[in-house]
């Protein structure tokens, strides 16, 4: 499958260097391609550049947003909430996404007032639902936005991998073809909620999750439903 | 401990039952002991009627609010959460509840759209803290709100006991008594996610828990933090 990876930071890199890995055909759309791939200082937590991190994925292409919307059959929202409307919009480009699969794995954490982060949409509404109104013939899939980077991929590094992702979506072929690539990734307990509106109450978990960490010490952590 | 409990209905029940069982001193606070012991009839769901229950529970007293506030060293708020002030105001009384623990269960879930619910408060705020600026001598504890009654009292019930009962709160004892009553209920993953604040989370968590339910046809079960 094309994956169109939006977002050139930790979640944006580490998905789009899984699909590589996996066999996909993978792009990361940035809004700058040059200066994205000129960058090639670490950042404040000492994150390689992405210079340096495309170096050791050079099969991921990188290209301008709306270049990324015409090549991805699945296009990943990996920006920040935030932006994350902004981002599509300039993916979108001349067109509506039709037809596409949106994989959205971002959260509307607002740290404009410090920590812990409010939530710029929640209860009676969703990041994802807005991705979904903003681009009505686009399929929205919310999935992994309860968990760090590192677990999305590898979710194998904690517990034997026995815990959770969930998926979110009013349409259900698009949830099976995310959950079989959720599959491929070595998820192996994975929950339909039912239909976007569900989104809601995993992007309002995520006030948990930004807690648990400084309270476990770790952010290698994620929620499993027991039953 | 001397306990009051809060709430006639099926948390409060199960609260006050176990914690009668483990040989505390259990009362339950209601707004018209007459009246609730009065009612013999089941629910819509097909659950004992109060007087029914109180016949199986005997130990269990039956106080007016103000008198369960007077006789409880620990509150247990197993109200509607919607509620929940009003009835901490009843049960205070002349009083202020002052050196009280307050050990708070309930969500602030508005049913008044129907399904799924909404949060009355939530993100910059939370039901526990509206509590503990409204006594602000009594030392709140929010804990238990993220599952089913059965499960509160019953950890064992669902794998094998092995998932997490969360407490937050601003006082280091208060929580140190509340996770000793949590072990003498047999929970084992007991995570202090910090101070009152950090109920904002596990409350809006419940968002997810109320979409559980109907997607995986149950309500035994609960949230297990992987690490």
């Amino acid at each position: 499958m094309n994956i169109a990876v939006l977002g050139t930071g930790q979640v944006g890199r580490a998905l789009a260097g899984k699909f590589d890995e996996l066999g996909h055909d993978v792009a990361i759309g940035t809004r700058d391609p040059e200066a994205t791939l000129a960058s090639t200082e670490r950042d404040a937590r000492g994150n390689p550049s992405f210079a340096e991190w495309h170096g050791q994925h050079e099969g991921v292409e990188v290209l301008a947003l709306p270049d990324a919307g015409a090549f991805g059959e699945a296009i990943v929202n990996a920006t920040s909430g935030l932006v994350s409307l902004e981002a599509l919009r300039a993916t979108a480009g001349d067109g509506d996404l039709a037809g596409k699969l949106i994989v959205d794995v971002a959260n509307p954490l607002d740290f404009s007032t410090g920590f812990p982060p409010t939530l710029a949409v929640k209860d009676t509404d969703s990041l994802a639902e807005q991705l979904q109104r903003a681009f009505p013939d686009a399929d929205v899939v919310k999935t992994l936005n309860t968990m760090n980077n590192a677990i999305m991929v590898n979710p194998g590094a904690i517990g034997g991998g026995d815990h959770t992702v969930f998926v979110s979506g009013d349409h259900a072929q698009a949830k099976q073809r995310v959950t079989e690539l959720l599959e491929q990734i070595g998820w192996r307990d994975i929950v339909d909620l039912g239909d976007l509106s569900t989104a809601r109450g995993t992007e309002m978990l995520v006030a948990t999750w930004v807690r648990l960490v400084p309270a476990l010490g770790t952010n290698a952590i994620n929620f499993k439903i027991v039953r």
